[in-house]
C-alpha cells in the first residue's frame, strides 16, 4: 500500500491478487451494449453488468475478499455488519460459502423482502433503532457478544480491492477505454475501479458521478476536505452514504472529475435502459448513464465502461410512478 | 414441405437454410440460466434470450426471413401488414434494412408508444378501426393502393422458417436437451421451433403452454380439430390470437404435449424472473416458466430450453399492480 497523507491505500498489485483470489468464485459478468443506448450517448458504451452478480450487485466481490482474507482463527468467530442493502447479502452469502457464521443488523423498519434475503442465506439477523447511532450500538454489542469480525461496506482494503475487480474484467474485454464512469456512495467501488485502471489502462479517464442531492464525493473532490453527505433524499438509494477518509485518499489519488445529475435525470436513464435494453438496472446504476445522457461527459467518438452496479429493486416501487 | 391433411408444412431442410440465410442479420442472443429459478423448477432450465433480439423480440427473425425472401420484383413495392405489437416493429425493420417500404395497418387505440416505435423504424402507418374487421379491410386497401406484399405474423410458411432458427441456435448451445418448451399465440414460434427440433434433436420433447383462458391451441391439439381462441382476457398479450390452419398442422406433427396455466401463474413466474435474473420478460414468456414452476412439466433431473420470446411492455402496467 502506498502513503497519502498518512492513510494507506490499496495498490494495483494489491487489487491484482484479490482478483486472482475471487475470480472462482464471483459470476464473470456480462459487458453489455446496445445499439440505440449509444444513438442517445453519442459514443459508445459497455455495461458491466454487476446486476448479475451473485446476490445482484458487486458488492459479493469486496465481500468474498473481505471474508476470505480473515485467518482461520477469525473466521471461527464469524463476521458481522450493520446494512439493509446489497452489502448484507453479500457478507451473507459469503459466509455461508467459507461455511462460517454472519452476524447481521438490519434496522427493524428494513423491508421484509430484503431481511427475506438475508436470513435465506443463513445469517443471523439483529433488529436495531433505524438510526445510524441505533445500528451501530446494535453492531457493537453483537461483535462483543460473539466476537465476529466486523466487515465495513466501504472503509475497508479489502472490501476496496474486491470491489477492483469488476473493472479487472471490464478493462480485460475492452481495453481501449477513453472513460470509465461510475457511482459514488461511500466510494469503495469507485476506489477499486479507480486502482485497477491506474495499473491496467493508465491512459483511461476515471470519472466518478453522483445525485445532485447527495453530492458529497464532488464537493469533497472540489474543496480537497471531506464533506459527510447532508441529504438522503435520492433515489438512488445505494447512493446516500458519505466517503470515509479511506476511499477519498483513494478518489482523490486516481479520479479525474466528478458529475453530478438530478432526479429526473437518474429515473428518465434508468427506464431508458429498462426499455431498451431489457435488463433491470437499480436507480444509482442509472447515475452515470444519466451522467452521459445530459451531456456532462462528451462521448463523440469515444469509448466508455459503464460499472452496473446491481439489480436489486422493489418491483412495487418503481420511481417513475406517480 | 412435406404433405399433411392438404397442407404443406416447412422441413428441417428449408428452416435450416433460412437459418443460413438470416444468421448474420439477426442478433445470435444469449442462453442464460440461474441457479435459483433451477432451485424452484427441480431442474436445469436454459433461457434463450430473445428479449435481447432486434426490435425486442424474436419476431424479428421472421420477419427477417420473409421480406428477404421477397424477389426484387415484389419487394419494390414494399411489404405491409397489421399488427400493433412486436411483429409491426419486426416488419418494419427488416423492410427498413433491405431498403424497401413498409405499410403497417395499427388500430387507432394503439399504444403511443407502439406507434412511435414503428415509426422510428421508417414504416408508413395507416390507422383502421380496432376490430378485426376493421384492420382487414384497411390493410386490403392499402395492399391494393400500393401493390406491397402482405407479410402474415403467422400463417406464412417463411415466417415460420424465420422463427425457427431460435431454436437452432439453442440446440447448437445446448444439444442435450430434455424439453423444449415454448408459448403459442398464433402459433408461429411453436412451429418453427418443433420442426427445428425435429431435424437436429428428434430425442427432445416439445411442449407448447398456453394461458388457461386462450386455450385455442390446447383444445384444437386434444380433440385434432381447430378451434378458435374465445377470450381475449388475458395478461400474456402476445398469445391472444388463434392458431391458423397450417401453425395447427406444424403442432399436430412435431409438438408432443400442451399445457395450459392461470393467469396468476403466468403473473407470478413473470415476477419471479424479473427479481431473480434482472431480466426483462413479457408476459408471454413467462406461461412456459408458469408452467415448470407448477409442476405441469416434471423437471427432476431434467435440463429443458426455453424460448423467451421477447421484452416489450409499459412499464407503467405491471400486472402485479393492483
Amino acid at each position: 500500500m502506498s502513503e497519502l497523507n498518512a492513510i494507506t491505500i490499496p495498490t494495483y498489485e494489491e487489487v491484482k491478487n484479490a482478483y486472482l483470489k475471487i475470480r472462482d468464485k464471483v459470476h464473470r459478468t456480462p459487458v453489455l451494449n446496445s445499439k440505440k443506448v449509444n444513438e442517445r450517448a453519442g459514443g459508445e458504451l459497455f455495461f458491466k453488468c454487476e446486476n448479475f452478480q451473485k446476490v445482484g450487485a458487486f458488492k459479493f466481490r469486496g465481500a468474498t475478499h473481505a471474508v476470505g482474507e480473515l485467518s482461520d482463527e477469525e473466521a471461527q468467530n464469524g463476521v458481522a455488519t450493520h446494512s439493509s442493502g446489497n452489502h448484507a447479502q453479500a457478507v451473507a452469502l459469503a459466509a455461508k460459502l467459507r461455511g462460517i457464521a454472519a452476524h447481521i443488523v438490519m434496522p427493524e423498519n428494513a423491508p421484509k423482502v430484503k431481511v427475506n434475503a438475508v436470513r435465506d442465506y443463513g445469517a443471523t439477523i439483529t433488529f436495531s433503532e433505524s438510526t445510524q447511532e441505533g445500528r451501530e450500538a446494535t453492531l457493537k454489542k453483537v461483535v462483543e457478544e460473539t466476537g465476529a469480525t466486523f466487515i465495513h461496506p466501504y472503509d475497508n482494503p479489502h472490501i476496496i480491492m474486491g470491489q477492483a475487480s469488476a473493472a479487472i474484467e471490464l478493462l480485460e474485454e475492452k481495453p481501449d477505454l477513453d472513460y470509465i464512469i461510475a457511482p459514488i456512495g461511500g466510494g469503495g467501488l469507485m476506489s477499486g475501479t479507480s486502482i485497477a485502471a491506474s495499473g491496467l489502462s493508465p491512459e483511461t479517464k476515471i470519472i466518478g458521478t453522483e445525485p445532485e442531492v447527495a453530492n458529497d464525493a464532488y464537493l469533497s473532490f472540489k474543496t480537497s476536505e471531506l464533506h459527510p453527505v447532508q441529504s438522503t433524499d435520492t433515489v438512488a438509494d445505494g447512493l446516500r452514504t458519505s466517503l470515509s477518509p479511506l476511499t477519498f485518499a483513494c478518489i482523490q489519488e486516481h479520479v479525474d472529475a466528478i458529475y453530478t445529475v438530478t432526479e429526473q435525470e437518474i429515473i428518465d436513464a434508468m427506464r431508458f435502459i429498462w426499455e431498451r435494453m431489457k435488463i433491470i438496472i437499480e436507480p444509482s446504476c442509472a447515475v452515470p448513464v444519466a451522467a452521459v445522457f445530459n451531456g456532462k461527459i462528451d462521448l463523440q467518438g469515444k469509448r466508455a465502461g459503464i460499472i452496473i452496479t446491481g439489480g436489486n429493486m422493489d418491483l412495487d416501487q418503481l420511481p417513475w410512478q406517480g
